[in-house]
């Protein structure tokens, strides 16, 4: 008697994962540059002897954190299926990078295309001092924050609006319309979370966001400046793009 | 005229300060190895061209963090009253130590002697994997922790005893007695908090505390258990100190 065979398929996995950015190029490969890409191939390949591209939901630019980042990939490993893949992955990654859950997708499924809505953070720290323990993941405002202001700064932005006036010069999107479902300041923890979320964002958009609040808010400007920022859609008129380290990509959900 | 002279009177300071213990060898100057009271001391004989000892309410161990940890040191420094002297020395600190609030103390206060109670919390992710933001602050472990079996064995902690069996081998206190006011397990935001307050601590009494309520808790010891081993003061019977970098000095209180 021949011992039953299991044919190998080809499946799709995805995968929610967690990373510190303070160390990474952001999250793409690229020429040079330690990126969490590249070392999660760099893990996947050791443990296929093959290479095994990824893809992500969101490309992070250098030096923003992920708590909920979406991958997905294709893979023939038998183990894959045992619930032991994590922890096998886990032990061939960097600590800064973290798996936080495996599961099979279905075989059309891009993290990317299909994702419905995404959720960012961004964390800030007002005041005289600065914890030493959150000075890789808030920014510094060495000032008192007026967070009923930036809240009402922020609520025009919800809703579908043309959002060129927030993009990096470099943003490629054919349309720049996205759709933003909160904008908020929420205060927890010491830190002024700044929640931002909408079904897709163009290049540099959270950042450019919450810097023009924090500019407008020391302004005591008017929620109306906001406003005509936005319908102006002039770059020029927006405020600095915050830097990255206090920013979070937290969730992004999809449809099931 | 003579134009009035202000007598230079040697003054006494206090300061909350909080550090990132990570890359220090602890508190206390030592022949090697990076400090904190070294890094203060340098500041301070930066800005006043001469040495200025500093003495602290607790000589935190090596990775062990602050969130206020207090600091004494006399200054003639004619700044100081300025206000603006918290933001000269931060300026002449490293990153990864801040002064939090600095004021007049009496002649004679002393950080360490006066200190009526201090504040610990011990911070711990439990679960399959690690938050990659909290690696530096939290201990890992990778099972389901029973936070109400944890409460239950630091319960007989509380109060005034002889807390030799969790003091390391080379504490020098005369006496062993030491009064517990909390020893609790909170949850909160991701983490499992080990909170644990008194009127002082030996030598690695807190961690030797963690240590021995995780392996009594991961072997489903009866609070008794705890109450047996701070009994018979016996330190072969506790379990491994917990290292330093989930252990937090959140505050210490003076009598006024």
């Amino acid at each position: 008697m021949r011992s039953p065979r299991v044919k190998m398929r080809r499946r799709r996995y995805a995968a929610r994962i967690a990373y510190d950015g303070t160390d990474f190029s952001g999250f793409q490969s690229q020429a040079s540059g330690r990126t969490v890409q590249g070392v999660l191939q760099e893990a996947l390949e050791r443990l296929h002897r093959a290479p095994v591209p990824v893809v992500a939901a969101g490309r992070t630019d250098a030096g923003v954190h992920a708590e909920g980042q979406v991958i997905g990939f294709d893979s023939e490993h038998s183990s894959l299926d045992a619930g032991a893949f994590p922890r096998a992955l886990n032990s061939n990654l960097p600590a800064d990078v973290r798996v936080l859950r495996l599961w099979e997708a279905p075989e059309d499924f891009h993290p990317r295309y299909d994702a419905r809505h995404r959720h960012y953070r961004y964390q800030l720290q007002c005041g005289e001092s600065l914890n030493p323990m959150s000075r890789r993941y808030a920014l510094w405002i060495p000032r008192a924050v007026d967070a009923g202001r930036l809240n009402e700064l922020l609520a025009p932005l919800l809703g579908c609006h043309d959002f060129r006036a927030f993009a990096a010069a470099g943003d490629q999107s054919a349309s720049k319309v996205r759709c933003v479902t909160t904008a908020s300041a929420v205060p927890g923890r010491g830190l002024l979370n700044l929640r931002i979320s909408g079904n897709a964002f163009l290049w540099t958009m959270v950042r450019s966001i919450v810097g023009t609040a924090l500019m407008l808010e020391q302004q005591r400007a008017e929620p109306s400046a906001m406003q005509e920022i936005l319908a102006a859609g002039d770059r020029s008129r927006i405020g600095a793009v915050a830097p990255p380290h206090g920013l979070f990509l937290e969730r992004v959900d999809y449809n099931d």
